[in-house]
């Protein structure tokens, strides 16, 4: 998605670490009017599969997400990130480790809200190590879930994430894959 | 907005300790059409005011959030709840008790993203005791940022919240107000 390419290029910031900073149109401030562009793409991507609902999870995820089942015409339905006080006592619930953070957390989603019938999108904003999609794979394949596809805005294609995805044979596509990062700049990879 | 009131009679569930749990359709599963005429009610009653960004907090505000920007077509930021390793150093915080979950957390605001300039709508699922909403307003006085006013989706008008903030003057309005609960019902305040 070349619109998504030149806004990283023009607005990201890329720091020592291989971090990406795109929290001035994606996941701090969101600019809504492009997310709705991001997701009209997802739409045209995914848009031919018998979706019943679009799968993410906090916070990030959550407006991405939003937007993009406008165009589906499906439910949202997000994972929480820790045990709540008021959630429902029955969940599907899994173990994720954040390379972000440094520690794990508890991916949770009611029991529900998905189930055997479902066929789902899964929806994030980045893709590197993988560990929250493989974390959303395994509460999909509990519930007996269908997972049609997984949309991800921007992958670290020099991480491991999409690779393993890919050879598990899972219908991945990412709008914009970095290829290389050094502590000041970024290459694309060509393609969608 | 009679849809809401019918939309909660229907599918929330009322548990004891004035629990309202609408995560059917508001805030783990999201009923996106609902949302948009959700999104369609606030910019009905804020429309005419001149809102340059509407801020939230994550995690449940983040839909609601972005799907009323798009009829306001402006930015949304999102508060995020705990210091996190690659946000900004340059942030606005305050310290925020969650009667939910029974402890304090830390609400950040870029500094980047909020300014004098802004008039900023606040938006949010829910509003008992007030906590998140007085936070985003200690933050938006501290940027020097207009809060032209404050939406609310679910209102429980028997706790404080809406009280202290009507009588600090702040444009209030939620679309259903819950005026009593008792371990298994609710009632509605008339009203908008």
């Amino acid at each position: 998605m070349d619109a998504l390419k030149e806004r990283i290029l023009r607005d990201g910031r890329v720091l020592p670490g291989h971090i990406l900073k795109v929290d001035s149109f994606l996941n701090h401030q969101m600019d809504i009017a492009f997310l709705d562009e991001i997701g009209r793409e997802f739409f045209r991507i995914f848009g031919n599969l018998p979706i019943t609902k679009i799968v993410t999870v906090e916070a990030s995820g959550i407006g991405i997400a939003a937007l993009t089942a406008r165009y589906f015409g499906v439910p949202v339905v997000f994972a929480k990130k820790s045990p709540r006080k008021n959630l429902d006592p029955e969940l599907f619930r899994t173990r994720v480790f954040s390379y972000t953070h440094g520690e794990p957390y508890e991916m949770l989603i009611s029991r529900k809200y998905l189930s055997s019938e479902d066929h789902i999108l899964i929806l994030d904003d980045f893709l590197a190590n993988g560990e929250a999609v493989e974390g959303l794979l395994r509460i999909a394949k509990e519930a007996g879930a269908l997972v049609e596809g997984v949309g991800i805005v921007i992958e670290k294609g020099f991480q491991e994430g999409g690779k393993r995805l890919r050879s598990e044979g899972v219908n991945l596509h990412s709008l914009a894959i970095v290829d290389s990062m050094t502590d000041t700049s970024l290459t694309f990879r060509g393609g969608e």
